[in-house]
């Protein structure tokens, strides 16, 4: 038994978080409570708020807590460029890695009839609606390079192709600073298929 | 920059957490926010709850939100042994390691001078209370097999004594499922001077 109930409901609720198991989860309450209360206080304030408040961006469908998200909103982002992407992790990757000034348009999914996952749960219907708009010129496809994103970036690419905008792909290949004799076939196989002049 | 400032600042607020950087954060967020809303709000309300309401039993001073932990009250646990640990990580251990019934009492640290611990803050003077009370016949020294968690059991050794208490301490020696050939020559050495007739 243990010296305090309330002590093993934090522990018990703390394991809903990925990766942390019960051992974590102790550890994680212990410290809380005996090094950083102020730290475990602001957590569960920031915590509640944002289980409540944060929604999807009406435009992007990105994590926001407003109808439409602050990235939508920038007027000084660039209009014609438009980014799909699979999840809000994914976008957060990529603005973090790379210059990107465009603007975004967050899945939610890739195309999966099997688990119910078609057109209409990706929101393609908003992206179309965009698209129509006439001001994306072109559309970077951003999925992730498994069976089910190269099925989605194909539809995408039709789909782009219908209202006239150019889309792209992300370059696949060799990851910088990899050895060829330890990447996998498929990538060198693709890589070598993809090679360009220099 | 991000959709979102409120989770910006719940990915802030996570780092909190031991062994949780930027990355891992975010993933913790995105979990949260896509697939388990319920478990982030109920954790929400019990960190918010422990760190308010958690202090410390007025008896054995481990982790409690009443005066006295549910443990100490606990009467069908036995009076006449009480296990000293250093910190309520180790009571958690024992209690889930073995089979003891007895009480705890809970240092909150190890003797370190140098860092401003001194029996006063361990609560040695409550131990002494507790142990003059006359009812405890066995303390079972449970500090850490370091130099501070050595002097400290010494210490806590001739305390027992001075109120005519039978101290005993952990035995150290070689773990089950240890190799002989992999065990730390410290250990080594130990076990083998505290040999056991068989």
């Amino acid at each position: 038994m243990s010296s305090s109930t309330l002590l093993d409901e934090l522990i018990e609720a703390l394991r809903c978080l990925p990766g942390v198991g019960a051992k974590t989860a102790q550890r994680m309450a212990h410290h809380l409570l005996e090094r950083n209360r102020d730290g475990g206080r602001r957590l569960a304030t920031k915590l509640g708020d944002a289980m409540q408040r944060i929604g999807n961006c009406q435009r992007c469908r990105n994590f926001s807590e407003s109808e439409v998200c602050a990235l939508c909103r920038n007027a000084s982002r660039e209009a014609q460029q438009l980014c799909v992407v699979e999840m809000p992790a994914d976008q957060a990757a990529i603005e973090q890695a790379t210059g990107y000034r465009g603007h975004y348009f967050v899945l939610l999914g890739r195309l999966s009839p099997l688990d119910g996952l078609g057109p209409k749960e990706l929101g393609l219907d908003l992206l179309s609606a965009r698209l129509a708009e006439g001001e994306v010129t072109e559309l970077i496809i951003a999925t992730n390079p498994t069976v089910e994103g190269e099925a989605t970036a194909h539809y995408l690419a039709q789909v782009a192709r219908q209202h006239g905008v150019r889309p792209s792909r992300l370059a696949h290949g060799v990851p910088l600073g990899g050895e060829l004799e330890y990447i996998d076939r498929g990538t060198l196989a693709h890589a070598f298929g993809s090679r360009l002049d220099v």
